[in-house]
């Protein structure tokens, strides 16, 4: 994992699968002796909402438990060791306990509305946090404007988590729809990376491509730059075999009538990305994308050892794509 | 205890101390058989503060917790059976942690706070926290209108929470002041029993009578109307043998120069109250109130036995009273 080339390293993220990613990230270049603030990490905040007067930010918290540490490794999200009697006693005071919030947990969504409502924005926020949790990697909020995602079913525009926690990603999706997102003003860090003449990499992580990586890409001013971008982009593919690995990606793709394949999702980035790592499963499908430098390994990131390896075969696909040394 | 007068019980209190006599209040009621809503509790908001954007209520909060048994006796304050994981958050992100908020706990403040931002009153709140704690007796907020209380030190002014629990009473207090008293319009409900003929008692309870009684007495709307009252108004000394039970009631009558007796707290509420109810060990300050119609006994209230036994006093002072056949 040693001899990479040096340089900021951009990925792009939603919440668990970002995470996991974002963690292999953080230990490959680690592995190299890159300093671990080499690694942006812009995360989606399409799904963030205001629930019991509190802001959450779901896929940053996802990403600040995950990258230090504090991670439910089991549950996919929210805390380890947690525990749930403020949910207890909010369900006997009849209040709205359809979004599960820990007691630890709590805390940082608690800490960040107090910080938001003196007047910080959500990137220094998130920075503060990250300091305070010991993370070296810099996670950055997508933007510090309020982009939420809606989705359309039969019964009309569902605010997200309400679809996505409160009826379970029930209902049939006719469309999507990321409300701010025209006039948001990207992460200043992430522009000015995807700019930079020494940027590495930009890896899109195996999130969901419409609901997490969707949000960030409807931003005009990024898509752009990212279209721009000379450096290498590679996104890991978020389906294996045809089924995603957690979360409702081959419904929604489906239900949209895009083909919920990791082909599928390859081609849903086209004109974006260069590269695209796909499990071994789905190596077949590198016949039909042509046009991208692709490797096909295990991708199902169960262990550490699982992230750090798929971590290091993007980097690895995306420098052998910067030197032109590519074996499709 | 059966026997007494029929009719509604106006109780005005503060936290700890008050809620252990309105608890007494509810079981002497329900001895004699009245209905558990002819008791009135009128909770001071004065020591109300917004604390991490959230509303807290506390004494409100300890009066619903000690009238649905969820109170921590041991403690003194918040609910039994309490954890922390909320606040241990909290401080690992640097967050305001001099206020000790358990995750149980945490849940009425969200919800109250929830409810008020979407229009409800303090009061409309207060009504339905206890209904879904099972609460019969009326606890009333004694006014919807923000009244604060602060308290002059040396430094200046201060919040009364930051002073009461973020410097621990330490500061010397020069003068108090209830800022938005003068304007706050009182509980309808509590000026309802204070006029209706029918009104069995009015009980001020054994709490600070500057920190806790004063917020409600400076309503000139409500102290006028007590002031006026026909029904016998009767007061309970927070005060036993010079000691406060707890809290900071005898350094704070001290330093604003007013006698930290039993005596000095009655002479307080000249002109409003007509009997006492004092302590056994302060039984010779009955010869200074020879103006009020006195009861000494043992005050002390460690067990529920004795709530209701000092709570049986005082209704039975009042009506005593009632039918002028007070023995002095």
């Amino acid at each position: 994992m040693t001899g990479g080339r040096r340089g900021t390293v951009l990925a792009l993220s939603g919440g668990v699968g970002g995470a996991k990613l974002a963690l292999g990230l953080v230990h490959a270049l680690a592995a190299e002796g890159a300093p671990a603030a080499d690694l942006l990490v812009l995360a989606n905040t399409g799904d963030d909402f205001e629930h019991l007067g509190l802001h959450i930010s779901p896929d940053i918290d996802t990403l600040l438990y995950a990258l230090s540490g504090r991670d439910d490794a089991q549950r996919g999200w929210g805390r380890a060791d947690e525990t749930w009697h403020f949910m207890a006693a909010l369900r006997e005071l009849g209040g709205q306990d359809w979004f599960q919030l820990g007691d630890r947990d709590l805390a940082l969504h608690v800490e960040r509305t107090r910080r938001l409502r003196a007047g910080e924005t959500l990137s220094e926020v998130t920075g503060a946090v990250s300091a305070k949790f010991g993370i070296d990697a810099r996670v950055l909020a997508m933007t510090d404007d309020p982009v939420r995602t809606r989705v359309e079913c039969a019964q009309g525009w569902m605010g997200f988590q309400e679809w996505f926690v409160g009826a379970r990603c029930e209902p049939v999706v006719r469309s999507l729809d990321f409300a701010g997102a025209q006039a948001a003003r990207p992460n200043p860090h992430a522009m000015e990376a995807l700019a930079d003449p020494g940027l590495r990499a930009v890896i899109i992580c195996p999130s969901n491509p419409l609901l997490s990586i969707g949000p960030i890409l409807a931003m005009p001013a990024l898509r752009e730059a990212l279209a721009a971008c000379r450096a290498p982009v590679v996104a890991v593919s978020p389906i294996i075999a045809g089924q995603a690995v957690r979360g409702p990606t081959v419904k929604l793709m489906g239900e949209l009538g895009l083909p919920a394949t990791a082909a599928g999702v390859a081609q849903g980035y086209a004109g974006l990305i260069g590269g695209y790592v796909l499990d071994e499963a789905d190596a077949h499908a590198a016949a039909a994308l042509p046009h991208l430098a692709t490797v096909a390994l295990p991708t199902l990131m169960t262990t550490l050892q699982d992230r750090i390896h798929v971590a290091g075969a993007a980097l690895a696909l995306a420098d052998r794509m910067a030197v032109g040394r590519v074996e499709a």
